[in-house]
């Protein structure tokens, strides 16, 4: 679990700098790098450094997507989407995607959704079990990181069914234990390690994900503080990935 | 999962009438009897009809408890003491026993505890902590049910740590996502459902478990009304499990 | 494990009289059969009564199929293409087919086989290998039943691998633990018991599946001499599976 | 899988030089070595470098030994008596050992075998099956490495049993796929990589398992000569592990 060594965990950024710079030192380099495939595109390649290893280890390993199983995502942003796509390696029967912002729900059926519901009308639990014929789904994918979606996933979730929060939770949350200690559930948390990466490598290759569905906007090195500013107010600019060119 | 079939879940006691009568109808009964083994000691086979299989299945078996693992349990009651109990089978490295009563830590030290902490002085967390020379628990089972012995389950679980929930809880707990969201716990629920029955049965016949430990009292038919009453007062009595014989 | 109850087993057409009657008795029904869903495709459901499950359960299940591994079928035969089409539920990066008969490789690639290999020229293992490069396969799938095509996946599973055998042997096959001893390699083996019935329904109706690709022949009922014609020289007829109409 | 790292694998004594030497170079040594616990028994420890690991992770990890399960382990030489030491750990209802030489099994009873047989007569397999009720072993662990005792698991396994191959094989051996492909059995290779080293120093550590009962013999460094030659007669000598002495 080399995302909590005593020696390691989240270091660029957080503890030395990161990585916006002409050169940069890697610590543990020889555990976390890995060499380009010959002819890969490099653009998707950003795309595996951080968000889809994310939507892939915390939501869709943790949460055991499976052959057959329904799914919901709370959370439509771009690790939310990062699940979608890569929860589809599993060919779960449905996915069912939740969110406040119709643009970004139009996207995730452009991705795999196989439906969406607005939550804004705060019958978003109701909707959701009465899409499952009233049994709750076996995979509740948090990737928001507010209580009343936690919340959510908590209502949703079928006996037997796993809860795997994604989101970054800046207070606690209300854990219905009243409602859920007798209904076998798991809930999970995880901070991304990247072990995923040599798979999602793999997948890339073989043409299994398209992870340039997730960039929106391109920017020039000069322009990067339009980008910073397109990214900043994603509800307006339906930004979701922006990739900074050289 | 048949605790959660359809037609199944707790029945007897709950949706038709219990077995303290002269017969009783078994619903599912082809699913869910087993037959007495030759010579077997039929006080150890009450431990094994329920109290047994909920601490193994909903902690041991949910904890995830490892050879060379650290494990913490909350609640010296019966529960909690067959969660004991069952553990060892898996050899953990240590088993810390945290109750309010030293009469039940001291039966615990007898069960095979290597620790116990008294939480009477509300700094249960640190004394464990500190035990396990600040790295936390790999299994913290929570075997009480009330909001402050969950919450203590989420102060002493080491990254990458589970807590296997058996307590039967009346009201919400706080679930510390803001500190838990990147720290790879597995947090879990269940209602037993005896699927480990046959391997209890294995496991007393070959001695691996001496479930007769459980029972401090013994009553005749005729004197049932004080065998509730002992159990009622078990503070008092030091009641663990007591024994209604024929 | 049901497929090995002491009562249960391999009962029709083996131990009672088959199914080919206007009336049977089906043993065991109560954990057997399953509703079939409002609307479905009853000739879709012929397919899941025993070759889906069986390719699902002893080669892709038992197989460990895993998004972006590389997957060998050694038989190209019904059972390997129902393997086949279930091992796409896991998006493995490869799929490389081998058989003796060029239509059913050809159907093979129809049905997604990314390579395929004729082994009529005895050098399907390195061919399998150089496709890999050098590498060896992740799981191979033995859907024959002979010593050679059992080789054969010795022959190509990479370190770490696994061999899933389908097939129903007659006679020994040679394990060459003088060269496998070290490689972490798993072979299992296993009679279908049909435990992936719901997830295949729930796959079907969700269409992830089309098990109809499988069937290449109708005929009346009072065809049904010609049915087993067909079936018994399907390297001439290139059956796959027949259905037999009402 | 670090036994199989493409720079990795087998390197002292292999592909450079060995360690009994004053000085050795570790390739890979940050990912292979471990601190001494303070207070450790350097003794006990020698047995953890190779022989324990084996045992544990190529019988019994591999194995998947269970609570209540019943286990053989056909060789009862050093690597066989660590896979009968580390078993335990998962307390397993019964481990019957085999071996040829009396002396052996009765050091394997004294190390917790529940049965011994001697398989001089030829008669092992009916011997086993005959103690497990007629059932078969859910493990069966070889720890030879020819051709007779590997058919003497598949003799011996359960439905749904597994043989986990520790032996160093020279030749092929019969797999007798005609009896075994309908019975859902596991079987196991693979080349120690030590990653249970943590687990077994935390073991050692709670005195769950003493691995100094595995030496038989000391020797000073200027005895080396007498020490080899004490192992290489182990069937006079009754040698297990020989200790060299600074």
């Amino acid at each position: 679990m080399y995302s909590h060594c005593t020696t390691g965990g989240w270091i660029l950024g957080n503890s030395v700098d990161g990585t916006q710079a002409e050169f940069v030192r890697i610590p543990h380099a020889d555990c976390s790098l890995y060499p380009i495939p010959d002819g890969a595109d490099e653009e998707a390649l950003v795309m595996l450094s951080d968000i889809l290893p994310t939507g892939f280890e915390c939501g869709v390993l943790n949460g055991k997507v499976q052959p057959g199983s329904i799914v919901a995502i709370v959370g439509a942003g771009p690790v939310g989407l990062a699940a979608l796509l890569t929860a589809q390696f599993y060919s779960p029967a449905e996915i069912i995607m939740v969110d406040l912002d119709d643009n970004r729900l139009a996207m995730a059926r452009r991705f795999g959704a196989t439906a969406t519901v607005n939550s804004g009308d705060g019958k978003a639990a109701e909707t959701v079990v009465k899409l499952t014929s009233g049994r709750g789904v076996d995979t509740a994918i948090e990737a928001v990181g507010v209580p009343a979606t936690f919340e959510l996933c908590e209502n949703i979730v079928a006996p037997g069914g796993t809860i795997a929060n994604i989101g970054v939770h800046g207070t606690k949350v209300a854990l219905h234990l009243e409602r859920l200690w007798d209904r076998n559930i798991t809930i999970t948390t995880r901070l991304v390690d990247t072990v995923s990466t040599p798979t999602l490598l793999n997948l890339l290759e073989s043409r299994k994900i398209d992870p340039k569905l997730l960039i929106t906007h391109r920017f020039k090195l000069d322009q990067i503080g339009d980008a910073y500013e397109t990214f900043a107010h994603a509800a307006n600019t339906h930004a979701l990935k922006v990739i900074i060119e050289a």
